[in-house]
């Protein structure tokens, strides 16, 4: 079992990998004191899987268990079920202990986070990941948020969590599209902050695909710490540190936003994404030929969609222009410089976008 | 002019207190570079009242201008107003450098206070606080809060504004009830950490209630400085230190909820829980008889209710066993032990605090 810090001071909080982690979740929200009563958001899917494991570690703990259960989908990140979610812990909560257990992925994580911080002006969140993209990125951090109508992530607080429970033996029951999807985001990891993890994909990429333990073990931990340090430093995203972590996403949001968020899943639009902001770099001559064939290589070795359809090339600049990481409107984007290196460059034209996204297309 | 510093490492800010302060808003909002597009937070009373005020000084400093209304009651608190809120500051929000001023009493600062903090994960705010309460309270500190059908302020974040800008001429316009309600808090600061505000308010009762612009300045700084220094040390009311300013409020609160919010003015109620708290303390023998003398003839002198109907005792004991201000079930209380000094007590039994209340009913 490994335990990795994030030092936020009074906000710090400890996240633990290993296999079965979860087990321990009721001896670690006892140790950490943060209530008596256990309220667990989880979708129905998700209970049968893995509820039994936590509950029973609660409850020879002590703890009084609720679980509340949303919509298995995007949807449920809504302003209508967080809502409707605060009325039910606030029936509940009568003696006054009360914290909550996300066990999800990142629509739970967000949702969960989001009703923690805003119930009685914040409530102790234990993150409790059940997708690989949740456990290496979404539930570290304390980004938290609903979708309005008008928007994606509108409305949100930035709220840490006591602590994020990794546990990989979930990770066995994932669909091989979501492991895909998920080592889209380890990949980025590597492009951006980690050149050893970059090699390691690669050299083990069959081990990988069949979730061998150690090599799982080893990409999500390389990937918990790398977020683990950026948080530190910019908690806030205001340092423009922690928005490196957007590598490949300005581009994979206008796609997966322009596709109505079903043909691509967040990891494959992120792949087309990263392809087209290397392709940018090696453009402005800031990245090697030969380092963008390899990030080339890398998605294409984890089967990761590489193009999308001409058709869509419109609908995706009109996304893009839209985007709430643009300050001012002028299209920011996070380039690598070479495996393991990014810089975050403004101004980038409105042709080289377009151009990089053409060079993908079909 | 008097600038009083909140110091809370980067979340510090400052509150300008003088007549007509807020005629120095745009080159305060400038100087505090927190954004161009300014979102006025307010009432069609107020708008027609103290708006042009403001809005000819961001003009002078180029600020773009919106001006949202909410209705002018407690039924802006709602998450109606706060989503239907922020779905109008997203269509304008064009620019993406919105901020927002907060031009109200309590509830159109909360609420825009919890809109801040949740839109985008939180933009800034300026508090101008319009009434005697806000002044000298509700608009200093970053508690944030909307109401639920369930329970009042049960959704909130603790969000500190950029700045608050107490502009003294606003309370000319205010009804004398208003007055003598923010005139109740006011005696609160004195009972529970100024001695010397206490007197001050004893002494010079009638210059105060015609509003003389030495006594409201001096008293008005006094309570802004006293809420400054327990906020600095006790942000997020996690270390028993900012439950002081709760004294009188759990009776307070309790009367105000068993009568409906209508009868009493939140500081009338409070002037009556006041009594009843300082009643529990003396007969605890914690509080000398002359100095529980002293506390009920200054509410009396600035003619603050002392009692209320027998009636209703029953239905004021119900809602104060459900107070959120309640760990554990178990009654706490913030007790005078002298004039300027309190105490926080627990396991206050339920017989002492119905003699209480009883004592302060006819």
């Amino acid at each position: 079992m490994k335990n990795i810090r994030v030092h936020l001071k009074e906000r710090s909080y400890p996240i633990i990998i290993g296999n079965n982690s979860s087990l321990g979740i009721g001896a670690l929200c006892r140790k950490l004191n943060i209530g008596k009563d256990a309220i667990i958001i989880t979708n129905s899917l998700l209970k049968k899987k893995f509820l039994p494991k936590i509950t029973s570690s609660l409850k020879q703990n002590n703890f009084s268990i609720k679980t509340l259960l949303v919509p298995d989908s995007e949807k449920a990140k809504s302003s209508h079920y967080c809502l409707s979610l605060i009325e039910k812990i606030s029936r509940y909560d009568k003696k006054k202990q009360p914290f909550i257990i996300a066990l999800g992925g990142g629509v739970i994580g967000d949702l969960a986070g989001f009703v923690a911080s805003i119930y009685k002006r914040g409530i102790p969140i234990v993150q409790v990941p059940t997708t690989f993209l949740g456990q290496i990125d979404s539930a570290i951090g304390g980004k938290t948020a609903i979708d309005l109508a008008i928007a994606k992530n509108l409305v949100g607080a930035f709220y840490q969590p006591k602590a994020v429970i990794v546990d990989l033996n979930f990770l066995k029951t994932l669909p091989q599209r979501q492991i895909r999807t998920g080592l889209a985001e380890v990949i980025k990891y590597g492009i951006i902050k980690d050149k050893k993890l970059f090699y390691f994909l690669k050299n083990n990429y069959k081990k990988i695909l069949k979730l061998n333990p150690q090599a799982v073990n080893f990409i999500v931990t390389r990937c918990v710490k790398i977020k683990a340090r950026i948080i530190e430093v910019d908690e806030r995203e205001k340092k423009g540190i922690r928005t490196i972590l957007n590598f490949g996403h300005t581009v994979g949001h206008a796609i997966e936003s322009a596709c109505g968020y079903n043909k691509f899943t967040h990891g494959e639009a992120i792949s087309v994404g990263m392809l087209c902001a290397s392709e940018i770099a090696a453009n402005l001559n800031m990245l090697k030929k030969k380092d963008q064939n390899q990030i080339q290589k890398l998605i294409e070795l984890y089967k990761l969609p590489t193009t999308i359809r001409k058709t869509l090339i419109n609908k995706i600049m009109n996304s893009l222009l839209r985007d709430k990481k643009f300050i001012k409107s002028k299209p920011r984007f996070v380039l690598p410089v070479s495996i393991g290196k990014v810089i975050v460059k403004s101004d980038i034209s409105v042709q080289l976008i377009r151009g990089a996204i053409k060079k993908y297309s079909y």
